[in-house]
């Protein structure tokens, strides 16, 4: 089950370069992080690459003729390149710099879905999605007079393909689908589905915040319309996402902020809007995090994403073995494809207890509702514990996991 | 005219703290940044923030219970505090931390005055208006068949009052004003003018992108409903900035984006939303840009706002008195009012070529519009040269610019 040794020798050297992987807690043990799916650490080249941006080529980019707004505005737009070929986008101008996830649905929803959605129209999500990709098309839904439909799940936790089939029909005029379940793990079969989409000619929005930086991506070979994710779940710095667009889509979508470097000419009277990407990055962009976040895609590729997916998956079936020991244990979240992320209940304990008695015995887990409460809903649970692992974490992390839910187990039976 | 010993001694020590004025060109001169109105450097302290969070405190906020979580969390939310201290806002929930500037004036066209504006209504801004606060209005008034007014100049780059006076009617439902003008370093008399406002039952939002930070900003005495700026120019890093709104009007808004941690309860059928500050931070915040805000606030605190102030006062006088030396220089803007900000032409040279010359000689100022291009029109110039001086710039820094320019005045004539 565990990985040969030539593989781990490279994840051990990656791994030191993630200086909060040290980090103590007050009793100096080691913090076991396990709460990757809500952000993941750092490695030194992306915390380097911000103090290199803010101590040696400071400036904003774009507006300037002189040394430093130069080199900026490359590093920038080097960075832009850099995603555009990390998912295969046909073209840097389909590259958005966004703020994050959720900004990068929420502008979809109020240009593109705001025009393209007409009353009695069907907007597709699932019972999966996380709030960033369910409060806006929600909202859309009630403003517009639409229908806002819900795929369900099986008992295991995967998407009920045939109620998929039955829904996904041409008054689908969108579909918002995640790539993987934040809260269960589970890989949603994305590029079938979409093709299921274009054949009924709704339009895809697929939310990639948990599989971006993890698992390989293709926009091209997905053919989604629109691609969102986040720095910070990929190694990279908070405060940047990105969103794809097909370029035909961009070009004819309005923007959505209004404000310098998104203009071609301005008048009192009337605005001409520059091409994408600029329409949508109105204002000074976050410069430092989009750079970062190159470094971080540098990162990537010099662990190499096909370690760092088997990584993940070695530890997801170790984790399920070990954790499947412990009696009282139930795993929310059985699919036969899912990422590394576990999710469980321990008996009748509480999420938020069990979670506080891991994080006494160093073990940082997090215990909630993961923002997808009608998931929780549509399950009977409150919550669950969720141990969400990267590939720099090891076995000996869920070891210790293992450890402290059998400690938990004996304060609270 | 320069400041006295002791002043200057503080701020020399200040000055060591950033390290990127030490920064070179190719030919190995130190690089004179005079484009600190685009954005400022930043002192150790502010990178320090960001690499201890990413290295020792990184995690998501908010949703977590284990160790991490918890420092992350409360640093975030001191930073908000440190915020609302240093403009003086009645209650920490009336600071939003947004993505920047633009971010801000977009978020409250496009909830607060979405729902206040109705056709025919007026909605006033003035002619020194950055684009970043002038599209946002332009565009919902078109949207909404409402009139967008805009207040003049006199010669000397002030707001002609007179006509403010007879424009500020019971018609305005919202004024749009900047602080101080990006352009022209104006300095417009908000306190006035907002006391003008409120007697006509107008809302006031205050673009003060160019003054917080450098000028003492009280939103309480000032009495205006919103106030906005970014980190960047204050020495923080790009990705953050701040949205001041009173509390009940806040409280009435609808959110702008949707999403994670700006919920009270989610059900596909309806969401409840939580209360501000929340309720306008969906998704996860740029963190450990909020946090490294609160350090560039501790910094500003350390060397003091008034030495700051002066300090850019004492740069402002010396330059405009320097620059006016220059046969066939013509200042852009004399204001009696002004931050040091210096528009200017040379002779018929085009700013993008003046630029140019200057960079060659070490010199970093901004050529162009300066995404102000309705003023440009109304002054008749295709752009202008700007040195926008910060605290940390020096009498020799000036001294080089000028330099500079009288090399360039011999190539072109």
């Amino acid at each position: 089950m565990k990985n040969d040794n030539s593989e781990i020798q490279s994840i051990v050297d990656a791994r030191s370069q993630f200086p909060n992987l040290n980090r103590q807690d007050h009793r100096d043990n080691r913090i076991i992080y396990l709460d990757n799916a809500a952000t993941t650490h750092k490695p030194q080249l992306v915390i380097d690459s911000l103090v290199n941006h803010f101590s040696n080529q400071n400036a904003n980019i774009h507006r300037g003729i002189h040394t430093l707004a130069i080199e900026a505005t490359s590093h920038y737009e080097e960075s832009r390149r850099k995603v555009q070929q990390f998912i295969n986008a046909r073209e840097e101008s389909e590259v958005i710099f966004t703020s994050g996830t959720t900004a990068g649905v929420n502008l979809v929803a109020q240009t593109f879905a705001q025009q393209q959605i007409r009353p009695g129209d069907e907007i597709l999500i699932s019972i999966l999605e996380h709030h960033s990709n369910l409060l806006p098309w929600q909202q859309l839904a009630a403003q517009k007079g639409a229908k806002l439909k819900v795929i369900p799940i099986t008992a295991c936790g995967e998407l009920d393909m045939p109620s998929l089939e039955r829904m996904l029909t041409s008054r689908v005029k969108i579909l918002a689908l995640t790539h993987i379940s934040n809260s269960l793990g589970t890989i949603n079969p994305i590029r079938d589905i979409i093709k299921m989409a274009r054949s009924q000619g709704t339009y895809v929005l697929i939310d990639a915040a948990q599989s971006v930086g993890s698992y390989p991506i293709d926009v091209q070979d997905l053919d989604c319309d629109f691609l969102v994710f986040s720095g910070h779940k990929m190694y990279g710095p908070t405060g940047i996402g990105v969103l794809y667009g097909k370029a035909e889509l961009l070009q004819a979508m309005p923007p959505w902020q209004f404000g310098g470097e998104m203009i071609r000419s301005v008048q009192i009277e009337k605005t001409v809007f520059a091409a994408p990407p600029h329409k949508f990055e109105a204002g000074t962009p976050p410069i430092a995090q989009a750079i970062a976040l190159g470094a971080a895609i540098d990162f990537i590729g010099q662990v190499g994403l096909e370690h760092i997916q088997a990584q993940n998956q070695a530890l997801l079936a170790y984790g399920t073995e070990l954790l499947a020991e412990i009696p009282g244990l139930q795993l929310v979240g059985k699919a036969r494809h899912k990422s590394a992320i576990i999710s469980f209940m321990l008996e009748d304990i509480h999420p938020h207890d069990l979670a506080t008695i891991l994080n006494q015995a160093g073990v940082a887990v997090r215990a909630g509702h993961h923002c997808t409460q009608p998931l929780m809903e549509s399950l009977g649970l409150p919550g669950t514990v969720r141990a969400s692992m990267a590939f720099y974490n090891t076995y000996e992390d869920i070891d210790q996991l293992k450890q402290g839910l059998l400690l938990a187990k004996k304060i609270f039976t």
